[in-house]
């Protein structure tokens, strides 16, 4: 049988369903074709599925594609990202002409292997790591229910629609995101399952028995199946699914490489080219007969025109927002723009910081900073892991989102790490808050998925990870990081703060708040602090990454380097130095990364030419770059241990008395 | 009502169920009081179901902890330790005497703040990262089907039995478990579900609403429900389940902190001493008399009669034991004992690589390397989370696990990494196999918080991660590792290999399977790379972490050091170097960890004094340790670009000419 049969009953523009579908499946076997890399098994089996949403529902506009109220798309399997290029192409984004089709993962290109967010306007979230799409959907979905309850139907009213694969089933935050969204009732989710039973290493079956459909059930959604080729029954099913009081779970039964005649339903069209003949096959047994990259005129027209419906939405909405009398607090909500008088206002809590001197844990500074920031302005967003009393980020009057009741500003994420970054991932993308969630700095390890595409895709996301070293103490070592520091300052395009005190904290917040293009992680302490800063904080010195806190009385002898709660053990230690008629510095690096990038002159002023002794409690990687071949490093290098902080510090010589000794012998003649 | 009402129907010994039980409350109330820190709630709430499980069906030996055929216990939610330490203390086991139990969250003692594995024996599993204990339970029920497979029900015939409570159950890994567990029906795994409602942010209600009986039947597990303080109803449910066919899942509901009249069910009992007077209403309001510490001697005895049956049980075993035929195998399969000439056939494989000069993929040396492996043993068991054809982990006759049939010795861990990674520790735990797994080094971020856990327990996984670096092209940033081996490096007690050729592949197996004590990951490419080391290979170079590849003929001008991919590249440069007349060593680098353990005259001679360049596709993080101030560093400083490998390497500047052109400049006079 041939498999373009079935043309009749759907159109557009007096175009089939099946050939715009078939355009998906021709551009996207093309382009792997030519690069001779990718993966045409999911976007030929989804093409069908893929052109009813975008024709018939899905609203975007070409010409605004960050139309607010947009629809959002997320293909979570993003391995099939040649689907998502050909329909924006179709579509008509300016940006996905045919030329970055035919150079579809070649260097440069907007068409990367993998969808990633930035490359082409349209383009919602980086996908690939697999389960992040369907979870940053989630944040997305969140995120519109919020901007709708505070600002109304007429501004904000979108579907979130997502693709994803039995890979993205099986990872483990897919359970993380579905537990949530039922929980919340994100009823403008829907989700299209790729149920084609073929993973990479063959049949589904050699790895699972689920049942999703009872999965899904059993976690809040309503759910539906469908025939992912049965144009028409897909389309009343997503008309079904957008009814749903819950979120939707639709299983699109797909053969994978459709139209592939000879490899179709197999895995090897997953992930390698067709090869030339099946490509020559392929265009025979759909019937298609143009040229590779040539899609003929009626196809474009009937996309074309299905894009007209995006931009007759877009158009309507914007007669709505123009009238809307709450429009100048939505545009600033949605911008995420900050008040004014936030510098002002952080500058002066510091400032009783200094005067207060207060002996604080800097998760309590944080919650201090986040009284300010939460008090100033409506866009952050906060949550922790089940940690709340822990993380210290609910701050007073923030109420939380519950299920059918998004007013809220805090977001119980539950025992969900990695979800609940990659929800904050959604939220940030969505536009409209600017997500900070908290767990322990240990459990990163968990989110690091999610955390790594925060930095990848350069937006603003704030990680409160208290409980940032041995200093935390009991739990012992399966709570106390110990690599950690190390793991977030090799990620690219993150900051890592660790502050020293309220004063450090506080800055370290504002520097997030301004960074629109990466992520930070704050390292916060169980336990408590001095506060190191005096004098006046109306410039915010974390700004450079580092810098002298106490210098020399004269040329230094020494200089001690440090972050966090170790800042204080170094000034101790200074004071013991002195005390034998030494000079001593001491260096707090709140941030390498923004050390990084001050000018070498900056760099050489803080660092000095005497002797350098590093203090963190931590693994050493990379603590050699700044106290150099010679210099002594006292810290972590070993997991750590179960006993109260302090003892804790002691049996593994991180204390004052220890650099003391380095010192000592260092300066030995 | 009185809690201790309900004494009469079950008892041992002449004392009730209850009683026993209030023994586990008793000591968990005053340790964590004692320490003030520590988790009351879950020890108080689980002691019933604690109590008749391990009174009446559990079979362990104090006497002889290690015994092979015990049952496994593993406490999922690990903060509840203070239940597991007051059990094996009740139950005798020697090294958990009564001090440990008042030494509860002390320097050195054996009762750290979550259970550590190597503390005491008896303690099967480091727990305390939720999700953890449950998946490393499937581990530890594969691996006992597996045994049973090849050895039969008189010599391994055990269960599983795990503790878990919501943290667990939200945690994403607890899907991957699930699901794996259910697909291979390992029906001698029976978990127990903590349902008390309550999580550190309060009512679980605040962030779920899943139905986990549902979620569990849709994974292919049999499900049940008891009141969790009705000791005959646990009795029953215990006894179905251990009839059922699918693993099964006992959702117990308690009441946490059962016992503390006025903070039971609440969540203030979760984390928290329950401070003098709520302890002393408690031993009014259970009945418990004695001082704290202070077990009453029919308690101690009827906890010594559960153990009795353990020891009867074990007596037994060794009865059958002794007149197996196949002892002997069963014994060195249990001990994992490699062949005695394992070590000769792997200096072969090496010395036909020498010979051959393959021009390959390490990835592909590392399919080399197990083909002599697994040829030669039987206790590797492989796996790949779907990877299989890209990690190139499944060699020669090597047949799949699948449901109910556990002979095979290949792993179809599906897209599950996390799960992968905890499953390998479970089955390491278990003893009898040495697992190794594959997935893209990337990937290894979803898999951190087991890794880190095999490095913490300090077992024997190796982890195949292949794809390690921009070099695997196409995919582009979402799949190409830039900070990966540096998270490795920061961790502790862990050995990451990044082999530059065949040789050194096979060289990095052979230590990776010697190394009891700390996991090893393979950093393997996906490019191919030619074979840099010729000569003798009889002696294994990698065992020293470090060494001059290619010395100079001379005093060095300038030492190239450099790992896996770019090693070629750094001989490249190297003879371009010394084509301007200047004396060049390379140094290959494929395992930090196992140079660092070299004296300071080995490390001395191979780093040189002469000045330093450092080639890596990777982030500079730790290199300056070895390249000095004054060094060089050649790698990424970003996210990688998807473009075929050699474009990226050349878009990066991770070439032979960018090595030339940094020894001209540092040269310069």
């Amino acid at each position: 049988m041939s498999q373009t049969a079935d043309k009749a009953p759907h159109e557009m523009a007096g175009v089939s369903i099946r050939e715009m579908a078939d355009a998906i499946r021709a551009l996207s076997m093309d382009a792997v074709q030519k690069a001779n890399s990718g993966h045409p098994g999911m976007p030929m089996g989804m093409a069908d599925v893929a052109t009813v949403l975008f024709s018939k529902f899905l609203r975007v506009d070409p010409s605004r594609p960050d139309w607010p109220n947009r629809d959002r798309f997320v293909l979570s399997n993003g391995h099939g990202s040649m689907l998502q290029y050909s329909v924006m192409h179709l579509l008509g984004f300016p940006e996905m002409t045919i030329e970055e089709i035919e150079n579809f993962r070649q260097l440069g290109s907007r068409t990367a292997g993998h969808p990633e967010y930035g490359h082409a306007a349209g383009i919602e979230a980086t996908t690939g790591p697999l389960g992040q799409g369907i979870t940053m959907s989630v944040g997305m979905a969140l995120a519109e229910r919020m901007l709708n309850q505070r600002f109304g139907d007429d501004l904000v009213d979108h579907y979130t629609y997502v693709f994803c694969g039995d890979g993205c089933l099986m990872e483990g935050i897919s359970h993380e995101a579905i537990d949530l969204a039922g929980h919340l009732k994100l009823d403008k989710l829907i989700v299209f399952f790729d149920d084609n039973h073929i993973s990479i290493d063959g049949d589904t079956k050699l790895a699972t028995s689920i049942d999703q459909r009872e999965r899904f059930e059993a976690h809040g959604w309503n759910t539906f199946a469908v025939d992912g080729h049965d144009h028409a029954a897909i389309e009343k099913v997503i008309e079904e699914a957008r009814r749903s009081d819950k979120p939707a779970f639709i299983a699109c039964r797909t053969i994978i490489g459709y139209g592939a005649p000879n490899l179709q339903g197999t895995d090897k069209v997953h992930g390698n080219a067709l090869g030339k003949d099946e490509v020559a096959a392929t265009r025979k047994n759909i019937g298609w007969t143009s040229e590779p990259f040539v899609i003929p005129q009626p196809i474009t027209d009937a996309w074309h025109k299905a894009a007209d419906k995006g931009r007759e939405a877009r158009e309507a909405w914007e007669k709505k927002r123009d009238a809307a009398a709450n429009r100048a607090a939505f545009e600033t909500q949605y911008a995420t723009t900050l008040p004014e008088n936030l510098a002002e206002l952080m500058a002066k809590a510091r400032a009783d910081v200094v005067t207060d001197k207060p002996n604080v844990a800097t998760r309590k500074a944080s919650e201090m900073a986040l009284e300010v920031i939460n008090g100033a302005t409506e866009v952050t967003i906060g949550g922790s892991a089940d940690l709340t009393p822990s993380n210290n980020t609910k701050t007073k009057g923030l109420k939380d989102i519950a299920p059918g009741d998004y007013a809220g500003r805090y977001i119980r994420y539950g025992v969900r790490e990695h979800g609940m970054a990659a929800v904050m991932n959604g939220i940030a993308l969505h536009g409209g808050f600017v997500p900070y969630g908290g767990t322990f700095m240990c459990f990163t390890d968990y989110a690091r998925g999610a955390i790594r595409l925060s930095a990848l895709m350069g937006i603003r996301v704030v990680y409160v990870m208290t409980h940032d070293s041995i200093g935390l103490g009991e739990d012992g070592p399966t709570h106390q990081p110990v690599e950690h520091l190390a793991i977030h300052r090799a990620t690219p395009n993150l900051l890592l703060f660790r502050p020293a005190d309220a004063v450090e904290t506080n800055e370290a917040w504002e520097i997030a708040l301004g960074e629109h293009k990466r992520p930070s992680v704050m390292a916060l302490s169980r336990q408590g602090v001095p506060t190191v800063r005096a004098g006046s904080v109306s410039e915010n010195r974390t700004r450079k990454g580092a810098y002298v806190l106490k210098d020399a009385d004269g040329a230094r002898d020494i200089t001690i380097l440090s972050t966090g709660t170790e800042v204080s053990i170094a000034l101790e230690a200074a004071k013991q130095i002195e005390a034998k008629g030494l000079k001593v510095a001491v260096v707090s690096m709140p941030c390498w990364e923004l050390f990084e990038e001050q000018d070498a002159a900056y760099r050489k002023g803080v660092l000095g030419t005497a002797p350098r002794i590093a203090i963190e409690a931590a693994a050493r990687l990379g603590w050699d770059r700044w106290i150099g071949e010679e210099g002594r490093f006292i810290g972590m290098n070993s997991f750590g241990a179960s006993a109260p902080g302090p003892e804790v510090y002691k049996h593994f010589g991180i204390t004052a008395e220890a650099v003391v000794a380095a010192a000592t012998e260092m300066l030995k003649p």
